[in-house]
C-alpha cells in the first residue's frame, strides 16, 4: 500500500507540473489534507491570475478555508512540492495547521530563479535599511479606531 | 491644500474603520497609489470571505493588480492603516511597489489582539524548533519538475 504522505506529496507535485504545463505560473503545487481526505488544492497561478499572492500555499489554503467554512485549519496537513516563501509562511501561520510537509527546498527554488532569500533578508532588516522603503506617518484616526476594536462587544478573534 | 499622504493615510483608516463595523475583519485598511490616482484597494476580509490570507494588503494588491492588468505594482505607494505582517511584508515583496507607508504600529496592534511578533519569532527559528512542525520530503519527481522549468522555454519570470 502506498505511504499516505508519498500518495498526496505525489498529488502536491502533478499539482506543480501541470500548473507549468498550463502556463498558470511556476511549477509549485500544493493539496490539504484532513482526516485522510484532500479538503483543498492550488498551483501557483500568479500569472494565470495576474496576482503575486497567488502562490500554491495559498490558493490551497483559500480553497481548503472556502471548503471547511473556517479560516482555521485545525488538524489540516498541508503537503506543497516545494518549502514555503515567507509570504507562504505567514499565511500557514495565520490558517494554523497541524502539520506542513515540502518536498524540494528553498535553496532548490534558488538554483532555478526563485529566489526567497532576497525576502527574508529584508525581514531581519530594520525598516530604514530596506530595499522598499516602509515609513511610518503615525496618525490619531487609526489610533483611534484600535481602541475601538478593543471596545467593541462580540466581536470574533482570529 | 491637504497632504497627498495625509489624504491616501486617511482612506486607508477609513477603510479600517468601515470593514471594522460591517464586521468584514479585523480594523485595517489599506489603498495602492499609482500617479496620485487609487488604484487599488481593500480592508481585512477574513471573517466576511472565511480567507486566513485576505489582510487589507492582501486584498488591495489584488484589486491593484487585477485594474493595472499586471503582477507587479511598479512605481505604486502603498499606504495601509497599520504596519504589515510577515504575510503581508513578503506579498509587498513579491509585488515590488516604490514605498510602503502606514500609520500603526506592529506593537500597537500587539496591544490590540494582532500578534504578529510570533509568527515573526518562528520565521528565525530552524524548522525543527517551529511550532508548526516542517518536515521535508525530498522527491525525485519534485526534482525533475523543477529540472523541467529551468529547461522550459518561453516562461515568463516573475
Amino acid at each position: 500500500m502506498e505511504n499516505p504522505h508519498e500518495k498526496f506529496m505525489k498529488l502536491a507535485i502533478e499539482l506543480s507540473r501541470s500548473g507549468m504545463m498550463q502556463g498558470k505560473g511556476g511549477p509549485f503545487g500544493c493539496v490539504i489534507v484532513k482526516d485522510g481526505k484532500i479538503i483543498g488544492q492550488g498551483c501557483n497561478s500568479v500569472l494565470d491570475t495576474i496576482d503575486p499572492t497567488a502562490h500554491a500555499e495559498i490558493v490551497a489554503i483559500r480553497d481548503a478555508c472556502k471548503k471547511l467554512g473556517d479560516f482555521q485549519l485545525e488538524g489540516c496537513d498541508i503537503y506543497t512540492s516545494c518549502e514555503p516563501c515567507p509570504m507562504c509562511l505567514g499565511a500557514i501561520y495565520w490558517a494554523r495547521p497541524a502539520r506542513v510537509f515540502y518536498a524540494n527546498t528553498k535553496e532548490d527554488a534558488a538554483k532555478v530563479g526563485f529566489d526567497d532569500q532576497f525576502i527574508y533578508e529584508e525581514l531581519d532588516l530594520p525598516l530604514s535599511e530596506r530595499k522598499i522603503p516602509f515609513s511610518q506617518l503615525p496618525n490619531e484616526e487609526a489610533d483611534k479606531v484600535f481602541k475601538e476594536w478593543a471596545l467593541l462587544n462580540n466581536k470574533t478573534l482570529y
